[in-house]
């Protein structure tokens, strides 16, 4: 340990500056923190070095510690759920909705008004078409004025738009690993856009922390098996973004399938290529050279999804099989990070203008 | 117990007849015992009430007792790990080789010209042009012409050849898996033979049983990948299996992927329909309604690998998302029974006249 | 294959006459088949050869076919489920209740006056006092007169008196593995009954195929965790049994723990030795020397819980960690078959006077 | 986000100190990366505040990038493997030996020569009689007089003595876990010393990342087993530390189990109770009360492995089943964390003057 006395001094006196003046926080409120994503959001944000956790809110556990729920978080997290309350959530610099669908579109006109901004990681935001929302969630949308303004949150494609935004709807955890997995080859226009095939994989903690018998451990556990292969609702998500992305209408086939892992999702992508002469390692890599979370693999490589196990990254391999025109991408992420409350996070370190990989830069967990 | 006192006397008869005349039975052979494909044809053979087991051979562990090795086979297996020894095997009805590739071919001349039947487990027999089989395995092939004479051991296709084929090559499992789920698409020409994928996923026992660091607990647990997307040797076995079945060229992509599950292989298939008017449901129907081992779901099922775990079945569903022009079937097998041990014990009751599922007819193992 | 013809055709007409006079069945009546103890049951029951299923009862899924509940029963059961009707269960020779707690008790009565047997696999029958019973599953006992008479039903201990009971109480899955692994010991004085230590594990299907939040795959998985330490409901009834066994009082210390399994029991058993000078292999072997479905591993092993899985054995060893005082039994078994639906089978077996291993004779499912 | 201008550019500044002078870091080293205590020590090290990874050798992977070897480390950690060079690892700080036993000890004496301090995450350094280790890991010791000063770097008994160590023996996995939860008994004299119960169960990490057929995913998943019941290494150092403890002979009975997930250790520890008076829960709180990373849990409570997964937090639960003279201890860690690399780094902050809990400071991962 090489530093000269003196140096050591000013570092403490820097340290103490920085936690003495600890209202140099942005202050969150949490919707819903009794599931895999607020408890993973709590994870997350306990140790954010610029976060002051204010609210977070339950109804069905109202009055009880957190910490009693989720004995992880004893020693970082000293809240109390409470009933929501407009008042409480008002004087918070944001707010996250880690409700199920529907229930954040109800507060979020009160929460704009007052100034907070919303980060929604459940679907009522990502859909811009309200009636494409209702046929898909099966209610009307209560504020299609807030829908119409709020912005997609991939930060690899709507950075600027979210440092502006007031409402940010955090995207799905198969689309995320999806679109950063074509989004290479659907903007340069390199795959034909009517035969796309997605065939996604899952961790189960994707279900949610809600108690049901086919994801009890001796249902999931030792198993594997398709699901909604005839229409899952990230498929009008992913179609919506991947057309924007490409500027033409979009074929996908989305099949997901549950895996018995409790975190991570692999997308194994399918796409026939228009030309022969594409370097696709270098398409790829250019497309996320400036991403901190995007992490293209190199040539030959099988990206797993405990690469990025707690952890915020999405790491990518690209492959031509024979060097024939199929292009297969694999795509893996932690479906409760970057699939969903690290990229809140992400998303809220953008639109409050600090450094985007605040808290979020921790290597993932091997094995 | 209503049966009358004098026909349960001559049941117990009955039964004393079929069990003191041990001697109508099959004797068997088994060349390589101590991997997840010996362990498993052990369990199925040791029970299977038409063969006496004979001889069980491992350089490794020979001299050691099998159920000291496999204690699941106490009381069941009494048999001791013996040196490969050709006289032995002669003595046997058939032998069946589980050992790794290139083992099975340097034994198949001897045997089959003592008169037992071969039935190889492993690849050896599988691809029907040597320099394939070259290509692909490392070595050149040692019995060309019994390769040639070699039948293909599916039996939902070859049945008839299984009958009287003195070698038998016993499909791999990632092709029992892909054939079945494609067949009924292929022989009547129902897709696009240029873009098939498929996409599948294996449980760990499929890497066998040595030890190797990415097959530990700790790597594969809770963990998700690809692999060998360049190329697997699965590949050209389906391949070939899938051109014979529809007469012409067949394009195929090929993802197999590893999944934390013990046993277990789940097939996703994607082809293009080459017309809109075709009833999928009842052409899978009508293909397999004599198969006593494979199984089409009804409309808008997912068959999940536990419900057939531990069992020889192969079920199926067909799938067309959107009513478009994209077939999805999902076909899954148990990897080390019907991928394995289990239709090797279907292949030997057809090749010895008995019936079909003797020894194969125990529900999956669920959960 | 080298039976003579003759004794082939005799054998074919043997098995006509067995499979032809279908009457000589014991018809099995199932009330609550849609748990992990249900759907064990089916899976041995269906293939069983001297079993008729007549009836399964469901209020939940009344009119639904059981093999839509249980995809792997597809071909082996053609049931539907059916509101509990108490003329159609007097039809039976024998019912198993596999319901949750205190319902065998209301359904006994009308059963046993009907001269049908009952096989109650969860505790109704199983604590001897009605008050205790009160205490610990917090209702009055229905029937104590059938309380008084019903037979514990384990045939290592029972069997003679299980051979013409009317009501069986099958014994829990925790209580089978630690009372195997102790009653050697007790049975002969040898340890102090005053400190008994069972430190049990089981995997997850012990807890049921009900939606709760504590047995979903993302609760369970990589994760351990003892549970009631304070009191569990199997505890008086070990202690009853081991109190019979030993003919002392007995103190227990049984702590229970949740490992992310699907099947299996492992009860690790601690004792103190009241001499030095005891061969304990040799009373382990002794005890069980005619026992088929326990099985005394050699000095120095550990049986681990796959050996036993899908399978009715329970495998032990036991152990004195450098030759002092203290004895280490460790016990395991499939917790819902030996534990549950296996041990009813064999009640059933010894009911009805017929081989005790019927049905129940194929290895465990390794791996 | 409420921070007054002026302040903001004084903590810009404060960072940009922090950061800028690099120099006040620790130089680290690392001998034998390639393990699972290897990768985990790199994933704490990489974003501990206060230390630069200077090299780290690895005799088989020399000239492969680190990162190569494990992906989750990629944007982390840029080193190469290199062959153990003495004169590079002369220039660093510390040197952690994340090595299998027996080498440590022949890079000790060269490394305390240098000034090195050295903290060896294997056994060479545990057992303080080099009689007792050679004849547990089969060698003589290569530097009695090393041993004879070396400190068992178990914090929460010998944070003092850490300190100035020049050799830090860091503990054994289960050593951990079981006297953190049998110390509070121990000091105080609460229970017989002579009949000490440790029933410990791990995951499959605690095994190495070394290719063993035992510990294959297909081995090792979905069953459950003791192991080393006759005898483990870690049997002689818990006992010398609870000796030490307790100032008498200790008689423990210890039994170690393979569990199916990757991380955690979870101890069940039984005694007998030498009073009845006592209140074990303020006990247990008293003694861990200002100890960073022992938690206490509430009366009644079962800590589960998951409350501690990738976190250095041991938890802790006293129980008094029935008010009887049996405890229950009940004990969890992270093996791979508290029970290695985590209580290594522990250890090097306590030994250099840094906060104890700096980089160590995540909540653990859930679910």
């Amino acid at each position: 340990m090489r530093a000269p006395p003196t140096l050591r001094r000013c570092v403490v006196i820097c340290y103490y500056l920085i936690f003495r003046f600890g209202t140099c926080m942005i202050k969150v409120g949490i919707i819903g923190g009794t599931g895999y994503t607020g408890v993973e959001l709590l994870r997350l944000l306990s140790v954010h070095p610029q976060v002051e956790l204010g609210v977070i809110t339950s109804r069905a556990d109202a009055g009880r510690k957190v910490a009693d729920l989720f004995p992880s978080l004893r020693g970082f997290v000293d809240l109390v759920f409470s009933e929501p309350d407009a008042r409480q959530l008002a004087g918070c610099d944001v707010v996250f909705s880690a409700t199920p669908n529907g229930v954040a579109m109800t507060h979020a006109r009160a929460l704009v008004d007052a100034g907070v901004r919303l980060i929604d990681i459940a679907a009522d935001f990502r859909l811009r078409d309200p009636g494409l929302w209702e046929k898909w969630y099966g209610m009307p949308h209560a504020c299609p004025d807030l829908l119409a303004e709020a912005v997609y949150g991939l930060p690899e494609v709507n950075r600027e738009r979210i440092r502006a935004a007031r409402v940010i709807a955090n995207p799905g955890c198969y689309p995320t690993a999806v679109q950063l997995g074509l989004l290479p080859l659907l903007e340069r226009g390199l795959v034909d856009p009517d035969h796309l095939i997605a065939d996604a994989k899952s961790g189960v903690s994707g279900a949610g922390r809600k108690a049901e018998v086919h994801t009890l451990f001796a249902e999931a556990s030792d198993n594997f098996k398709a699901y909604a292969v005839g229409g899952h609702r990230h498929w009008p998500e992913i179609r919506q973004e991947l057309e924007r992305a490409s500027g033409t209408p979009v074929g996908l086939t989305f099949v997901p399938h549950l895996t018995p892992m409790v975190r991570g999702i692999h997308a194994t992508l399918y796409g026939r290529l228009k030309g022969a002469n594409i370097d696709l390692q270098t398409v790829f890599e250019e497309r996320y050279r400036n991403e901190p979370f995007v992490d293209v693999l190199g040539p030959g490589s099988h990206p797993d999804t405990r690469s990025v196990r707690a952890s915020n990254f999405c790491r990518i391999a690209v492959h031509r099989p024979g060097d024939g025109d199929t292009v297969v991408v694999l795509s893996v992420i932690d479906n409760l990070v970057k699939g969903a409350a690290g990229q809140a996070v992400q998303n809220m370190n953008i639109a409050f203008g600090i450094d985007e990989t605040t808290g979020l830069s921790a290597p993932a967990v091997l094995p």
